[in-house]
């Protein structure tokens, strides 16, 4: 079983390895690739039976109801961002996307930036390099026995737990759902308000939904605790940044964020004037690992689908 | 009861904080306080029962022939150093030392610094502060899944060994003596040689004593697998310089390396001109807790011998 014809909408060229477009080619009769802004789209999706996407293209009801066709959307990322999955699922189209794949690569990421920042790794990189081997002037803190808060613990939340663990902070979670196996490991639960209050350390990891939006919002900004550091590597949604933005005036926590490029450039502006507020290109789902594991599950996906057995599914 | 006569050498004002002098000063009647290169201290050692060094201080047979009445000298650091502990010992002076104080401190320094290297966490973060909030060039590797040698598996070396264990690392080591109780974790042995050749990261732990002079001497620096990371958180000694130098030209390897304050500027000078070898002041050891676990001992250490039950006793 192929696909008659597969439309790729904004997948760019360098989005996929040679191997796996070569994968994808064996899957599809025929294939077209367009820009998310193409008005050649419309025209196309009239006889197509699969959509493949990259993050954040829209399609909605209207696209669907164009492709009269279409069996399958498979999305090239783990956030199903604008496409209507309720509509599809109501049209019978199966709608798939790429979970887990870069798990490891933001847990590790997110102790990279908290250990780059409690032991002042740039600043005693370059003073090396620069043949200053002095060790004075520098302090740091350890993350064992301190107060680790996960807010949110899904695969990579729980991930960032365990390791926490191992470095023996004393690791507390808030999650929608209890996790008893992870209770089992000595990872407790507490309710969100007093667990931000308290923390020394926070990872937020909450996935980005209509009941998550300003989740970190003025209230709970101004209860962390003075001298605490916060790392964000989920969308900007989750906080309020007007909040943010007023309490780092009072220099008294620390908030490591990644996708400013998701920021608009007056917000970016705007925060980044903050020392406190460490900005990261979103490099943490990026790794060699996660760039395959991602590809692997994209094609398995459409094999999975051709096969009868479609996995990954929206629910 | 109280020494009767303390002399402190090299034990400078903020080696200690205030609270601890107080507690020193409890424990002797009389102290005087000198540098090393003081031509005072002969003169002074003639009634000393009790010597407070602090790290690479010469006290030999000379110093301790001088110092008749001398039952106690204690080490504010781990290594004994230029203390001659058999010869303090032959004469019924009991020595201590500050063992695993910075244990966590050195271990998550480890971690902090590969992850560092492996994220390009500096050059995000530098780029990111000047507003370019663009991932393009970044790539990654995770330490999930890689081949993680901890040579040298004692305090320190078993907390990084466990905690790449979590990272989701194949941990393998080795020592001198096996660790069952991490081998049922999971962390394999694995001899040296075989070990050094075939790990992705290796992390240096020995301790310096003559056996493990040039331990990685110059056959074991030209196994190391290409594209590997090695760390070495020890002294200099460890490590065949000059063979390190000629595989860095290939620039096939990574070295992280503190302690270049202890090189002489002449290998500081040679080892820096490579790329591949990042050098860090010699801040593993610093924390907050590492800093008030090592004055805590120190103190425990003085009080214990007064009360007849010495502890932490070089052997």
């Amino acid at each position: 079983m192929k696909f008659k014809k597969a439309l790729t909408i904004s997948i760019s060229e360098d989005s996929l390895d040679r191997k796996y477009w070569g994968k994808l080619d064996k899957l599809v009769e025929r294939k077209l690739c367009l820009p998310k802004d193409s008005p050649q789209i419309r025209k196309e999706l009239v006889d197509v039976d699969c959509i493949l996407t990259g993050f954040q293209i829209p399609v909605g009801r209207e696209e669907i109801d164009a492709a009269p066709n279409l069996k399958y959307i498979s999305v090239l990322a783990t956030a199903y961002g604008k496409i209507d999955t309720d509509y599809a699922k109501k049209k019978g189209i199966i709608v798939t996307n790429v979970p887990g794949y870069s798990t490891e690569s933001v847990a590790e990421f997110v102790f990279g930036v908290i250990l780059e920042k409690i032991r002042d790794l740039s600043r005693a990189k370059e003073q090396a390099g620069k043949g200053n081997y002095s060790e004075a002037g520098f302090k740091a803190t350890e993350i064992k026995d301190k107060i680790f808060g996960v807010i949110g613990l899904g695969r990579i939340g729980s991930r960032i737990a365990e390791i926490a663990k191992t470095f023996g902070a004393d690791v507390r979670y808030w999650s929608r759902h209890r996790k008893e196996d992870l209770e089992k490991k000595g990872i407790k639960y507490q309710d969100a308000d007093s667990l931000i209050s308290q923390a020394d350390i926070i990872s937020l990891n909450l996935a980005e939904t209509p009941q998550t939006k300003h989740f970190l919002n003025r209230k709970r900004i101004n209860s962390i605790k003075k001298g605490s550091l916060a790392v964000s590597t989920v969308t900007n949604e989750i906080t309020d940044l007007t909040a943010l933005e007023d309490r780092l005036k009072k220099e008294d926590i620390t908030i490591i964020r990644d996708h400013p490029d998701e920021l608009s450039p007056e917000e970016a502006k705007r925060l980044s004037k903050y020392k406190n507020c460490i900005f990261y290109p979103s490099i943490g789902y990026i790794s060699d690992e996660a760039r395959i594991a991602k590809q692997e599950i994209f094609i398995s996906n459409m094999e999975s689908f051709l096969n009868g057995k479609p996995k990954n599914i929206a629910t």
